[in-house]
């Protein structure tokens, strides 16, 4: 389904055939894992979004390509570590770099993702592209540790939650908008706004994801539904499910056990979906989205705006 | 011992001062994760040779205070990821990051390391130093990813390893070197010099401390010895063993063998010692330390150059 500008499609090839040559090394093991990751899909949100807004400034494709490759090396070194972190297995329905290749290597397939991304960045020598680059990735490491640090925590509040998900996904996708906007020189107001609503969208991508995680199937996930409650990572939907079910104290149980067989995750998924926790949780996400739309109203009335709008309507029905 | 003139030792106070804020951040993991890295000691090499070169230039402490920071940084990065695929537990006598909080905290208090350095380092916004830095850290984690394929691998040739060893240690310390001069703008012959001096002060370097795994007391190394012959990283003094040695048959069996037991790691010292490996691994160490030091007379001869051919015999006769 075809749902922004012929030309950001364009755009979009471009970038694929730019992510490839920019993974091209001469190690092998480097250039298999990263293939790997690059042909497993995914949605490429963070270039789109920076594809898209960098036309709301003195757009060349020339300009935008480096940055826009950089955020989704970015994020795929992120993805390379957080697989180490949670032990996963399979991601977007393929072996994880983990699962193949083993941690050790997945350490450094992900430190080369890394460097690659933030060497594209500095390379616009411009102090605003790279602040808000290089910022942002210490932020998202300090959201991992403390998502490590809280788990298996029921006590975790609303605040540290939402504390969380910011750093953990809200502020890169926040940071693609802003930075595609910076990066050809949009009117600083343009820029701001964009910012803002990437934020806004991010929050509201990342409480969909953990709704995901709870109603999808695995053939949308292609991962093992019921991930986080199995590593023991308390999400919006089971936070909402402790404040209100009937079963919270029998939910509290089973959360806090470590190694949960596959019945108990059922089970667990089942008292959250009960408790009406779900339906809760889509609604904030539903309020982060008005408030993300809220703010492209800053922007020209024009074919860029009605696509951020579309991409935040997508967040909200997604189903993968 | 003081073996540098004054006025670097007044620099590295700044940057021990300077490096604790640095790492001071929200995250009281990473805060205190970094401070018993930075508390950990640590020779400080690659600053001290910064802080060095950048007096061939129009030197700054302000100027060249950021890079220093950086380089030990972003070493200080490898180290804790290092340690994750090593499996350490114990580095310069203390608890290693992953044997105090885990592999998982590990894994992003690297990142976050590695994410300040470059951060550092792009704020010059000079491409040639940006250049050299990310660009060598692309290459540190392939070399990396090389030493990981190549364990319990006896076919190894002398080419692989100085590869390895290049790309692992020396090209970081060349860097060192030679980012110190660019930034304070150097004429280019002695950036170049400096350049060449680190690359081969660096390869004499790993080649030493390859040499200590093997010789050295644990008290002097602040982790067990032999730890590569146990995690099978084949190094000079076993692969000049392996192929002089007369016990060479049972040297094989023993650095294939996986879980070796104290006895068989001191065996395997054993032999290499008696084969005359380690003379002749210093030999080649000297080699490099000398062609190292004939680049330093392409230098002025003052007291900056006279500091950096201490620091090549230093690293001749260092027993940690």
């Amino acid at each position: 389904m075809q749902i922004l500008p012929d030309e950001i499609y364009v755009d979009l090839e471009c970038l694929e055939s730019e992510l490839r040559s920019q993974i091209a090394c001469d190690d092998a093991i480097i250039c298999e894992a990263a293939t790997q990751l690059l042909e497993g899909g995914g949605k490429r949100l963070r270039p789109t979004l920076a594809l898209l807004t960098s036309r709301l400034g003195d757009y060349s494709r020339e300009r935008i390509l480096p940055l826009a490759v950089g955020l989704e090396l970015l994020h795929m070194a992120t993805l390379v570590h957080d697989d180490i972190v949670d032990g996963a297995l399979i991601r977007r329905g393929q072996a994880t770099v983990r699962a193949r290749w083993g941690e050790q290597v997945s350490v450094y397939v992900g430190d080369y993702l890394f460097g690659r991304s933030l060497y594209l960045f500095s390379k616009y020598q411009d102090p605003t592209i790279m602040g808000i680059l290089s910022g942002i990735s210490l932020e998202m490491c300090e959201g991992e540790i403390k998502q490590i640090a809280s788990t298996f925590n029921l006590g975790e509040s609303l605040r540290s939650y939402f504390r969380r998900i910011r750093r953990k996904t809200a502020l890169l996708i926040s940071a693609s908008c802003k930075a595609g906007a910076v990066c050809t020189k949009a009117p600083a107001l343009y820029c701001r706004a964009v910012g803002r609503y990437g934020l806004y969208l991010g929050m509201a991508f990342q409480i969909t994801d953990d709704v995901l995680d709870v109603t999808a199937e695995e053939s949308q996930l292609g991962k093992p539904v019921g991930s986080d409650l199995k590593e023991g990572i308390i999400t919006l939907p089971a936070i909402l499910a402790l404040n209100n079910a009937r079963q919270s104290r029998e939910l509290e149980k089973l959360l806090l056990k470590r190694n949960k067989d596959q019945e108990e995750i059922s089970r667990c998924i089942e008292i959250i979906k009960d408790s009406g926790a779900i339906e809760r949780t889509l609604l904030i996400a539903r309020r982060y989205l008005n408030k993300a739309k809220a703010y492209l109203m800053l922007l020209p009335n024009n074919q860029i705006r009605q696509s951020l709008i579309t991409i935040a309507d997508f967040v909200a029905t997604r189903t993968y």
